[in-house]
């Protein structure tokens, strides 16, 4: 039988001698595969004839087999383009537009099978007695790139095979070497937070265990120097934007970079289980896509929908029941220290056998009844949609810090919260109560009462959902970005569909695009969001212009922004901490932050202070026809125009950070001849993020699709722009911009 | 102040100096527990005056803290004494009596506490400027001892302290320090199995890793060649019988004795879990109660209702619905290979991909609805309460062995499985369904379907369920025998109740009595069960003459009795394997081995050729008045008389091991002056359990309570007896023993 093949095996290694190649739709991307001398798959990607990733191999280690990584041959290539359109349920554009061009290389191994069934590669040499039965098997790979005008993604496919049914991955290794010492936006490598401030270094000067502000993060696991967390968002010396992210990640553990900071060679690596490998895999399976998004513009790297178009469809065929939205809630005043999450001081409660009636009230207690009538009150005055209430059920005394796994049981409510009252208070008002279900990292006591969780919120009025994974993951050894986990996040959205919930994951993996198959995921948090400004170092001004490149290459986040009374020595004058922006700028956030899930973070009193500026948190879409990034820069500025869903209404954002900037945004995707009111909300001329960040200003004028506003921003500052239709009234009243 | 406490301090040390002593009620147990020199808790314990356990020390070793070991002072002791009876809802004797005195010695140590908050021992000097704040906290222990009359039980007590609130066991160190070279009945060891032959060897000859048939064991963790498992039975030299085991095992993982070959002292040792150390608890907390039975006639062994007697009260109020009961089932035809679990033979399945219906049938899928109904008409025909059905739901291809974690739904039937009609089938002729539910080990899988699985369960008619662990754990790094897995399986036990559903565990850790506590927890498996005898090198003829006094002294077991068919070359003449007991024999099992839950194991089609001997199995009780012990000696024979429940009727069941033997049965339980039917369902003349074993032989007499009963039991052989009250015709027909 062999010689029968060996015309076959010669042409195979034909193939395997030249390059594949691939170009994007419109020209701009040229990509090429081939195998290495050792039979290595390698890729490379060039962008308008720059080179933007050098030569890089592909592959795996695996448990207990040799690794996926050379003696490869090609035995099959397909190419194929699509070109469609697709409508999101919701998001920054109404109609989003997938065109590529596919290449997709079938790769064959073979090793060889002892007669234990020990496998090893095919270069050992089997002479013993003992190896007679050895015999070799072929295990089989497949490498799917798909070359778009904004990028590239690929992912690996491990076909239904013999040689592979039940493996398991012990690290990845798949390369992306870069050209240059690109000057890198990067966080921390860590296998359970994200909530860092961004570093700005050249990428040979990565240092993970010295970031910033580190040492503030109480649950953290960095675990290597050199290792950092995707999306990595990179600028090289000659001007061109690199974004390397994943997309779809589903049943396998988060990816992060490991920076080679002499060769500039970055290297994947998985985190790892709680039995010290990776991901375990069944075939048919699939990798997430790996993505690089590549532009000479800052402002395209924004605009790329290359990871959303790379995840599945929506799997939610009647989405009808989702809905984009705004919420209040019980929760800044714990964080500015007014209020407390939890209704006793005592500090060792079981939520089986402690006497919640009998326990000594703090008098702090936030999710009282009353308190929340409050909340419901101003939503329903201001057109807010939800209430969200932290703190509500029994088991925050000592919730955090104790690797505890029956913490919460998400159904029993503190003596002073009436779940009936406040069901029957908030749909008598139009507002929905949100749901909290604060896991502390016990996923393993989340699931157990899962279901009992979401039937108790669907028989009280509530269809949305925020998580929290705050603590050391249980079952123990697993972390925030495994494999477990990974699931256990989908999971959780899956069963909420199941029940018609939305869902707003705090502290989960950083997200790879899956809003699109589950739009009831809407948003996450997986990033340091504004609550950090009210007891830690807080977020530097450039923080927010750092994040739509990174963090929320993935998705939407619940970043809470409309912070009002900035300084927190408001709250208590020894206070030193602030938000560092201006107040302005906090408005800006709801355009420049996209989420369909925004907060109203701050307190109802502090918004009654100041309605003229809250009118525009009132007035804010947050779902899109149509988004247009005006001007960015990672960590200088970002301005920033969508049309709301569905309305004839504009919403501009525009930020800077620490430096005093003058904003430009050139109204011309206005319809032509038609005047509209343009209403800015300002930094005031003497406002700063520190000396003087609550000084805003607003003014009305009448624009056109000439138009072309120049927003003032200060240090630390933003603005926010409204546009409507201008109305009679307005032409009579309002002066010509 | 300072001054103030020295007097109690002297007094302390002077409390510590003297030894504790306790008598049990009746005398025939003296305890004596002190503090040694270096502060660790000793104690003692002897039996009739003869040492049972020498001095042997108590404590625990902590992760990052000082071991609980040393350095204690004894703060108060009290003792009390309790004699009361109570009756479990079902069980071998309607009324128990608990009848103890009791020890409780609350102990206290002193370490310190450095400025970071580390904790040292009081003994580390602290010099160094940086320790200036270091500080002496007092840490508290209370052990507490009952000792009965059949033996010793104590426990250790974490009150609530500000030394320790959550803390991490990392192993226990209980002694018993025993005082001769044993004859032991042990198995080895080992986090995941206890399905074992036993061994019989001195202590000094332990070798976990030569333990019997270990090699058979698919899914084993035996971790050193010294350890064994508990219940652990032991006799000595000069005729005593011990018993070392735990009761009430909860919040906590299973307890391994390792075993000094040279000193025989047992030393405990915990199952580990993913991170490496034991348990995970916070005060108030306590441990499960260690276990000394002793006498010096081995049936007081098998009548000790100390296990029982430390375990709490049942918390199900109205336990009504719980029903001992029998079972057929769609099973043994799997063992023996006339029929299989999975529905395909393809070997690669995902239950959420998968197309069922295009599967192609292997045609030996035993589940099928007709061969469903068939076990329902017999269980019908013949009084028997349930028929189980394994392998009616999909996944069961590729189950075993892949560490699969989405292995089962628990919901969804092969195509050739239907629920509805079964559902309504069994209703029309009064018989239950019984679910089952396996979860290969996937407790992740099974805890996150278990709602829906219950709720489908009661929608369809069921209301017991027998689960299983075939395979390794998820979450991956914990073992069977761990905390996580220990509180897993109660955890599935009170959803249980929460549906009013039954539960027949099997590969659980092994069971310490929690049946008084959850009455619907029927029985568990975690032991070498019949079927071993279908596939293996099966069960020796010993091998139900020592489950009684290990396994069975947690609780019932689900031995699955009642085969008929003993050889499996009546299914395959190429077989060898057999069951090692005669025909009678498995008759008797349903008195010696305890349960209400008691399964006619073999194929209805079996029975019906043996309709005289099924008699028994039809008219045996599963729920008891009385027991009477009336004679035993583990590894040799058993014999065992029990009324049942509010009946007038008595069993007896009298076994042997693969020696024949004349059991002696004198019937003076029966009331005076009363004549009753004796059926013995004995061992043909030339019966043996490997040449001649369905040879059986049944005749009935009359007796009265002065008769005593000569039984010959075969080689590997047995008898049954029923005794019914004699009616007038059986005056007339029968003769007198």
């Amino acid at each position: 039988m062999k010689k029968l093949f060996l015309p076959l095996l010669l042409l195979l290694f034909a193939v395997s001698a030249f390059a594949q190649t691939l170009n994007s739709p419109n020209g701009s991307f040229a990509f090429a595969f081939k195998l290495s001398e050792k039979g290595a798959p390698v890729y490379s990607l060039t962008y308008k004839s720059r080179p933007v990733v050098r030569e890089s191999k592909m592959g795996f280690e695996l448990k207990d087999q040799p690794a996926l990584l050379e003696g490869f041959q090609i035995i099959d290539t397909k190419t194929a383009e699509s070109d469609e359109t697709w409508n999101p349920v919701w998001g920054e554009q109404k109609t989003i537009r997938s065109h590529y061009r596919e290449l997709a290389v079938a790769l064959e191994q073979t090793v060889v099978v002892d007669a234990a069934g020990k496998v090893h590669p095919n270069t050992e040499i089997f002479s013993s007695a003992s190896n007679a039965d050895a015999r070799k098997i072929t295990r089989r790979l497949t490498i799917r790139f798909r070359l778009f005008d904004d990028g590239l993604g690929f992912r690996y496919e491990f076909p239904v095979q013999d040689g592979l049914k039940y493996f398991t991955v012990t690290d990845e290794k798949t390369e992306f070497n870069l050209t240059g010492d690109h000057k890198t936006f990067w966080i921390p490598g860590d296998y359970d937070s994200q909530e860092y401030a961004y570093n700005t270094t050249k990428l040979s000067e990565i240092d993970a265990t010295k970031g910033k502000y580190v040492a503030e993060i109480a649950v953290k696991s960095v675990f290597a120097p050199n290792a950092v967390q995707t999306p990595l968002m990179m600028k090289t010396a000659d001007g061109l934007y690199i974004n390397i992210h994943e997309a779809a990640l589903a049943d396998y553990p988060a990816m992060y970079m490991m920076v080679d900071r002499q060769t500039f060679g970055l290297t994947t690596h998985l985190a790892p289980n709680a039995v010290g490998s990776a991901a375990f895999l069944q075939t048919p399976a699939k990798t997430p896509w790996r993505t690089v998004i590549v532009s000479d513009k800052a402002a395209d790297i924004l605009a790329s929908r290359l990871i959303l178009n790379l995840n599945e469809p929506s799997k939610i065929r009647d989405p009808g029941w989702i809905r984009p939205q705004k919420m209040v809630g019980v929760w800044w005043e714990m964080h500015v220290g007014k209020a407390s999450w939890n209704y006793s001081d005592v500090n060792n409660v079981k939520i089986d056998e402690t006497d919640w009636s009998a326990l000594k009230p703090n008098g702090r207690h936030g999710a009282n009844t009353a308190n929340v009538k409050r909340y419901i009150d101003f939503a329903a005055k201001n057109g807010i949609d939800g209430v969200l209430v932290e703190g509500w059920n029994i088991g925050w005394e000592d919730w955090f810090g104790n690797w505890k796994e029956n913490v919460f049981d998400f159904l029993t409510p503190y003596p002073d919260f009436d779940v009936k009252e406040l069901k029957n208070y908030a749909a008598a008002k139009g507002v929905k109560l949100i749901m909290h279900h604060e896991t502390s990292g016990s996923a393993s006591n989340y699931e157990r009462r899962l279901d009992a969780a979401f039937r108790f919120m669907k028989e009280n009025g509530y269809d949305a959902v925020k998580t929290g994974y705050v603590g050391r993951i249980i079952p123990r050894g697993e972390t925030h970005d495994g494999q477990w986990m990974v699931n256990h996040y989908t999971h959780v959205v899956e069963e909420a569909a199941k029940y018609k919930i939305m869902v707003d994951s705090h502290e989960p993996v950083r997200p790879t695009g899956l809003t699109r198959t589950y739009p009831n995921w809407l948003a996450s948090e997986a990033a340091r969001g504004n609550e950090f400004n009210a007891w830690s170092q807080g977020n530097p001004p450039e923080h927010e212009t750092i994040l739509p490149f990174t963090r929320l290459m993935g998705g939407p986040m619940d970043y809470t922004p409309g912070i009002f009374e900035i300084k927190m020595s408001y709250y208590d004058p020894k206070k030193t901490e602030q938000v560092h922006t201006t107040l302005a700028k906090q408005l800006a956030l709801y355009v420049t932050m996209f989420s369909p899930l925004q907060m109203a973070a701050d307190l109802p009193e502090n918004y009654e202070k100041r309605m003229d500026a809250f009118q525009f948190i009132r007035d804010v879409a947050v779902d899109w026809d149509e988004t247009r990034i005006l001007e960015a820069e990672p960590g200088d500025y970002l301005t920033i125009a969508r049309k709301a869903k569905n309305k004839d209404a504009w919403f501009i954002g525009a930020i800077t950070d620490e430096n005093a900037r003058e904003a430009s945004a050139a109204l011309d995707f206005l319809p032509a001849g038609k005047t509209y009111v343009a209403t800015v909300y300002g930094d005031a001329p003497d406002a700063d993020w520190q000396k003087n960040p609550m000084a805003y200003k607003i003014q009305s004028h009448l624009v056109d699709n000439k138009t072309a506003l120049k927003l003032a921003l200060a240090p630390g500052g933003g603005a926010a722009v409204s546009l409507r239709p201008a109305a009679p009234d307005d032409l009579r009243n309002l002066k010509r911009y």
